[in-house]
């Protein structure tokens, strides 16, 4: 593919930056690959890795002359980010993130974008429980959802091309407006990450259940709620500070219904807790159906055979 | 490998039960495999699927001269079940459950067994969201484990040969009490499915994301709670209602830590969630060490390259 943007300044060089330099690479996109990350480590090891053409020793040096720059720090991080590079940024050039929160990264960035520079907010669906510069891999992307939020003023052509470069590291664009963003994403991902951390919490709290047997049997359910709760710390206390009135709504509404059932089963109501189950199960069929995961009786996983049990 | 039992019976022809059939015939583990179940049609089909010798039409003629039976239906339709096959047990034999849960299955199930028939209850933790009897293949108890909750005057020859089904099948299989299995469970998989349902049920609730929104934008976290809210309701119904008091024990626990967490969140104590977070985080590395999963970025997944996401 011919590339999109000239010269790619990636800020922050964890999980998604080293991804989008691998997958970038990979299709050919940006003619020019720049990194900088806040620590010397981290500097080092993608010097040594080499995904970047450059690593640079401060933000500055990175966004000088490039025509994409992507703030890909945890979100409480970007304000003050942007705010060291705006003297830097280029005429024309286009700022991005990747945050996992929209409406509070807008509110801290937005202020520092100079006349002449177009800021688009944006949000890969893709991650791992994994984070550093060598977590990423080029394939992240592929048929997951990258998430743009533009101002309503934004610059249609500068769009496209934001759009066209997230489509050519295999990824399916939407746009949405910011508030849109962080309430959907409260449902599918965060209030469901606070759940799964809670949960293993309880169990590494109970005596009474020995660690090694909670980790012995965990084949069920339990699992998939130790490899949500296994992301980063930073991250996810950022995205909850952050995208604090929905999370804290949909939990609301979480708790609500978690009392129902909890009373159904005091109660010994089984048709309340049947009709739920069943009512449930519909959704999982939508999702395979959206080809979103598969249905194979081994959850497509390889390797292990087996998954959630009883 | 030498045949274990002479005849087994499997009562109850679903998943799990489907599964034991095409393990035991795969390794040899039974001379003969009679198989009953509740509705004709799962009986057409099993007699269609051929996985077992002779699929009768009443529990009694299947565990006539049988010297192993196994109950492998609802934990609530266990009671009633050994009642009806009691009369008709050949001394000696041996009747064995798969029930997801423990003390329930034994205060229904023992009061029915004849002088001269062994019953050691059992659970192996290993499934998948499918049922019925098309959902099993050989390999589910493979590296899993199956725990067995012997009373403690349980005939020790016979608890020998039960064990050696379950390794032949492929099965790691750890001996404990019943209320202990009940309190493990609630842990690592009750209150998780329970969550699990919860949040699908609030995601299928909030109109204001529109139902393809949350399966579209499902590839986070959520995705996995989906996948166990698919289980089967009759199923999961008898689990919550017959390990009630274990499971409420439980869920007191989740929702107080789930209050903090959120008290965090709404007086933004950044602190108090990093550190959570990074407690929970060891948890999971213990789950990867001790080999019940594994820890590739895709998780092992095959197919799909990426998962949870923020
Ligand atoms: N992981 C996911 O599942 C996922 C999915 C979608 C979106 N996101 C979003 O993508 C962004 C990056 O996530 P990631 O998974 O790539 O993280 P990561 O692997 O942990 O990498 C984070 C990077 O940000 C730098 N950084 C951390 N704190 C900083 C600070 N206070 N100031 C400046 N730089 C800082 C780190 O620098 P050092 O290496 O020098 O410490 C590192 O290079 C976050 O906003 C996150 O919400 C993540
Ligand atoms: N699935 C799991 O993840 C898993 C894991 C470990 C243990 N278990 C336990 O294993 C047992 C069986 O589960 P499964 O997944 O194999 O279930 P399944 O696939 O739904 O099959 C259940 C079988 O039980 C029969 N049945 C249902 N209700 C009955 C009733 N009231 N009276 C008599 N028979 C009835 C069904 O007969 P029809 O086909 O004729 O309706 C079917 O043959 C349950 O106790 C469950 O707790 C399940």
């Amino acid at each position: 593919m011919a590339a999109i943007y000239n010269r790619v300044a990636l800020i922050g060089l964890g999980l998604i930056a080293s991804s989008m330099a691998h997958a970038m690479r990979a299709e050919g996109l940006a003619a020019e690959i720049v990194g900088y990350a806040r620590s010397a480590e981290t500097r080092a090891t993608v010097r040594e890795l080499g995904f970047c053409d450059r690593v640079t020793d401060t933000a500055a040096e990175a966004v000088a002359g490039a025509d994409l720059v992507v703030l890909a720090v945890p979100v409480g991080a970007m304000g003050a980010l942007a705010e060291e590079i705006a003297p830097h940024l280029a005429p024309g050039a286009m700022v991005t993130d990747v945050g996992s929160v929209k409406q509070a990264v807008i509110a801290a960035v937005v202020p520092h974008i100079p006349a002449g520079v177009h800021f688009i907010a944006g949000h890969p669906l893709a991650g791992t429980e994994h984070s550093g510069p060598r977590s990423g891999f080029a394939t992240l992307f592929r048929n997951r959802w990258w998430l743009l939020t533009p101002a309503e003023d934004a610059d249609p052509v500068a769009l496209a091309r934001l759009r066209a470069l997230c489509e050519g590291m295999g990824a399916n664009v939407d746009v949405m407006d910011a508030p849109h963003h962080d309430l959907v994403l409260a449902v599918t991902s965060h209030t469901p990450h606070l759940i799964a951390y809670t949960m293993v919490g309880v169990a590494d709290d109970l005596r009474r259940v020995t660690d090694s047997e909670v980790i012995r049997y965990s084949a069920a359910g339990f699992r998939d709620f130790t490899r949500i709760a296994a992301s980063d710390p930073t991250m996810w206390r950022d995205v909850f500070l952050t995208n604090k009135e929905a999370t804290l709504d949909i939990l609301g509404r979480f708790t609500e219904e978690l009392f129902a059932l909890q009373r159904a089963i005091r109660l010994g109501d089984g048709d309340h807790l049947h009709k739920y189950f069943t009512r449930t199960r519909a959704i999982r069929r939508g999702i395979i159906e959206a080809g979103q995961d598969t249905s194979a009786p081994d959850f497509g996983r390889s390797g292990t055979t087996a998954a959630p049990g009883a």
